[in-house]
């Protein structure tokens, strides 16, 4: 671990030097902007991508930064590397750049449920960074990221026990592929006010203006939604819906947890949206929750629809906060909650919390 | 009662008179088109309409039809006056047309939880018809209509004890100005590939390029999701939410049945869909549900995620099953299954089911 490393940050007292790997993607774009607005506890910063991308100059801290290749070298001297990248890449590379003394902080899901890799959500389980006997933190998933925080306020107060989820999960999730075809297809049909009318039509419509061009969804997204994303599991879950319930339950420690969702991908650009459904041990009241919500520092409660106020994407797309609104007593289920929840897919779903986790492992090194 | 006056189709042998009320909206549309596909049990079918719409002709069984303003007399003759226009519209006017024999069809929420008006699915409780005194019967909301006919073959079978629901509910659902909202709407964020990545900018180009024009939603629905759908009632619940709630405990029968219910609008033109957690008395798996399914009239079963096969309502648009896919057991929650449903709320979540009513009337009628 570098952390007993002679050239450690700690040991020399210099700031720690980051690595980003995958810094041109959705994601890796995003975290150069968030470095260069939060406070700055970085050294170097060395932007890492495919072959394919180095060379490219990319801006972060107000400089311009030239992206390398991936190669076991440009770990040397690191201290932190995030990785957003897929996951046979993490799989191949974050042991790799673990090896040279670096901790890894990785955003795809190659490690996650590894039981000697934390899952780290810095509102909810900051110490489990700790315990890293590969030298790898896993950062969460993006729709299960989205609700983290907010749940695990409630939990701390109220102890969760079941979970109801269906998602309404942006374009973005699949990336910048994600977020192109989304906009091609929204061209593909626009003009055509007699879209969405008969069966088909749009997928047509779509099929004719970008032909065989391969898409991340498995149906067009435009005028439309689907109830699909990520991989088949057994027994018809997808690979997102079984993440939900698993990283669920390994961030907030209940081994337990009853967890049933459905994802489903919608026509926004960026920023999941959950309509979830929360059992707790204890008898929980619309008030006393609202509070807790309000305290915990990296939510914001948004909630008076009387005046229109509730969460949506198109309105928190950007801001670092998960956003909360529609909190309702269940009628019929005791000590049971209804509330949507907002967040940035690419910022706290992705970028900003592997930053955060990157923070406090600069944090510990810097022997602060 | 209108079968009891000497007038009556049963008494002359004649074939019923229809009467069309809101048959220049969305809904009444859809349903000219319908009368003009299904076997023809009609005799006069009357079109009626606010005063601004008379005098308008419409086709239907490809004839020409004038529109005729509301008024008492319309209604003279009539055997089934189906009623699609504002719950004010119909509280004034489906006791006027009941007054005058004929037997109302109402696809308003205005007397749908009257205990002396039937809320009927005509393949779950059709013999609710029968009984009505007030010589209305109402068509229940769409949201709650899109998973009725599919949860009624289920509850037959295994007794259904809980629903948690989230909805994707279409444009059209808030009729012909939420359709032309969301066009609208769509043109003014099309070519401008950076909106919906900045807090508010889709918000901001909507009113920029629509100013104020009235929106019947709360928020844009272009590139976003809404978490409203209704009016404020107590607690924060929409009007929505609790019609799913009281609307199926009372055509299902089930008056203690335990209902969470989020509703949301989604950018889709036509057809709502529903992420449904239902739980069930008896033990419940999911081949024997499929089953179930798929022997049920009016539903189909879409479920082959390894082939890219569960309903979008892009897909579903336009025809007249419910469809259902994306059935899962709950791997946490006991005689529990997850389901994704989509329906075009136009049709049978309105004119189609309305239709149906009024067949089942028009047969009563005729003896038959």
């Amino acid at each position: 671990m570098s952390d007993s490393t002679p050239t450690s940050a700690q040991a020399t007292g210099r700031k720690p030097v980051l690595a980003v790997v995958g810094a041109t993607g959705a994601v890796g774009t995003v975290m150069l902007g968030i470095l260069s607005t939060r406070e700055d506890v970085w050294g170097e910063i060395r932007l890492v991508a495919s072959a394919r991308s180095a060379g490219k100059k990319l801006r972060v801290r107000g400089e311009d930064v030239e992206v390398q290749a991936l190669a076991p070298e440009v770990f040397d001297g690191v201290d932190v590397a995030m990785f957003d990248v897929p996951d046979e890449v993490s799989l191949e590379w974050g042991p790799v750049a673990a090896a040279r003394g670096a901790v890894v902080v990785d955003n795809s899901g190659a490690f996650r449920m590894d039981p000697d890799v934390p899952l780290v959500v810095p509102e909810v389980n900051p110490s489990a960074i700790r315990n890293r006997p590969r030298g790898i933190i896993s950062n969460p998933n993006c729709t299960t990221l989205t609700m983290m925080d907010a749940l695990g306020a409630l939990h701390r107060q109220w102890g969760l026990t079941e979970l109801v989820v269906a998602s309404y999960q942006a374009a973005s999730g699949a990336g910048q592929p994600g977020i192109d075809r989304l906009h091609a297809e929204l061209e593909a049909v626009s003009g055509d006010a007699t879209l969405g009318t008969r069966p088909g039509d749009v997928r047509t419509a779509v099929a004719e203006r970008l032909g065989d061009e391969p898409s991340p969804f498995p149906a067009p997204l435009a005028l439309n939604v689907v109830p699909w994303a990520g991989s088949l599991k057994d027994d018809g879950w997808s690979s997102e819906e079984l993440k939900v319930r698993a990283e669920s339950r390994k961030i907030l420690g209940i081994p337990d947890l009853k967890v049933s969702a459905t994802c489903v991908r919608v026509p926004v650009v960026t920023t999941h949206s959950l309509a979830v459904h929360a059992t707790f041990q204890k008898p929980i009241k619309v008030e006393a929750a609202r509070q807790a919500l309000v305290e915990a520092p990296s939510v914001v409660v948004l909630d008076d629809p009387a005046n229109g106020d509730f969460p949506t994407p198109a309105d928190v797309v950007g801001s670092d906060p998960t956003w909360v609104g529609r909190i309702r007593q269940a009628l019929d289920f005791p000590h049971t909650l209804d509330l949507f929840v907002c967040g940035d897919n690419l910022r706290k779903g992705a970028a900003l919390n592997t930053a955060q986790i990157a923070e406090l492992v600069a944090a510990e090194l810097s022997g602060r």
